[in-house]
């Protein structure tokens, strides 16, 4: 998978750090996740295919997570678009998009669904052979989720250059799905452990966009290979993150380490700091394997 | 007056323009006129003061030229504003505002009017001694208006360099407002001729955002200092713009032509075209005085 940051500010506008606003890419498909005001113009800047978008996840209705949702739709629609979308968040979400599209005379032409998030208890949101998304609560001042995004184990890698030439296609699903091959016409057998190799392990993305610091979401964002999370504040403001319902950069460093996690990525920064050096060295003398997000920085993993 | 360009774009995205927004100085109040997504950053971006706006106008209800008003107003009231703030729209605007800030729990801090505007008539908005607010309808392909913004003649002025020293404060007053002045005390008379000179003229603006060509709008935008006017296409795409609802370059000149305006910008370009100069060049060769809208420009007039 691939996390791309669109935006690493908080509420308060800055020049320096757009609002929220992540691109998972998984297989060939795009999970757009937050959507803050301006994200389509950014989607624009760092080349994000936004004919590519299938899922849309919002983790609560603060204007700086969810504002820039109806222009994006309202291109999306200018552009045709036949593939189906689905957007999954908070309740109340749907009735602004649609009331808004109304007025402007625009009839949605493709196939966009809406699907409220339970705020309240975890949930799977979705799943098929290739991802599992799943939400846990956070804590807010307004309702909120996190989510939980696996992309499974992938089908055994087939080793095609010690096959023949000729090998027929539909054996290569079942050498993909970890079966050994009998050829009918010439009798000779496949095995698989000696045609395939394993396929990716899984790989699991989490992302915590607005919460006071929890250690009840440990348990749904354990070994995850990133973590993203809020860290609004420094420690030194840790009163008025609680106050907020935001985090400090080394509550969010004590989630990843006990969590298990690999790599943690910060982000949501208070309009405050100009320089966030020192909310980098604070989480990574918690958890060293932490990153400050940037505006289209890429991560692999 | 002074208006500073914030988005010279139209309603596909482009890296290069922006969409609507328009910041009207007159005296010590700003007024903004159409607010597409990210308006505030731009804002922030070209030093405009959030603080001084007094009203916010929006033509129409199609998304670049009101997606970023909910952003605005939730900033405006995360900074503590208590001035008054007034918002000119269609119907249909307060309903979308209100039910955004209802589930992001933002209760409004300050006195926020919204007051509908006829999009069938001609009327005024607003009056008071120092400006005028008329709109006049648009044809566009939903409910939209134009603008028009008259400053008044200003009082006359006073020149205090040869008025003595200890001249009384409320007799300013009286020679702003044309009276001579006869001082109790001394029994002196301060001709008003002769202690004054003329305030400022009259100064008009007008805007029409998003048109089909449509000399019903002449009358509503004669003898302006300054006509904003959309030409989001070139003529050889005047087929485009008629079926589209909008208006060409040359078209826009001849409005300015014929309405005897002193100066035309031009704006509402359409996504593809790279460079602008076509679009000038065919303006000017009906209407000389004809600029290109550019995001962070400033007119004076």
């Amino acid at each position: 998978m691939e996390l791309k940051v669109l935006g690493s500010g908080s509420a308060t506008p800055q020049l320096e750090r757009s609002p929220a606003g992540s691109v998972l890419t998984v297989d060939n498909f795009l999970i757009l996740i937050d959507c803050g005001e301006g994200t389509q113009f950014r989607m624009l800047r760092h080349k994000v295919k936004i004919s590519r978008l299938r899922y849309i996840l919002i983790s609560h209705l603060h204007g700086d997570h969810f504002f820039g949702l109806i222009g994006l739709l309202s291109t999306i629609n200018m552009q045709k678009r036949t593939e189906p979308l689905t957007v999954f968040g908070p309740k109340g979400l749907d009735e602004i998009i649609t009331l808004q599209l109304k007025h402007s005379g625009s009839a949605i032409g493709f196939p966009l669904f809406f699907r409220t998030v339970d705020t309240d208890s975890p949930e799977i949101l979705f799943e098929d052979e290739v991802i599992k998304i799943r939400t846990f609560p956070l804590m807010h001042r307004i309702p909120c989720v996190g989510f939980r995004i696996s992309k499974k184990v992938s089908k055994r890698k087939i080793l095609s250059e010690k096959l023949p030439s000729n090998f027929p296609v539909p054996y290569y699903n079942l050498l993909k799905n970890g079966h050994d091959v009998v050829d009918a016409l010439s009798g000779k057998t496949y095995l698989n452990s000696e045609f395939t190799t394993e396929g990716q392990p899984e790989k699991i993305f989490s992302y915590c966009s607005d919460t006071i610091f929890d250690e009840r979401i440990i348990p749904f964002v354990e070994n995850s290979d990133l973590l993203y999370h809020e860290a609004t504040f420094s420690q030194e403001m840790a009163e008025r993150a609680y106050m907020t319902h935001h985090s400090t950069a080394s509550q969010a460093a004590i989630i990843a380490s006990k969590a298990h996690v690999k790599r943690l990525i910060l982000s949501h920064f208070s309009s405050r700091y100009k320089s966030l050096d020192h909310i980098l060295e604070e989480a990574r003398a918690v958890f060293q394997n932490s990153f400050l997000a940037e505006e289209g920085q890429s991560l692999n993993f």
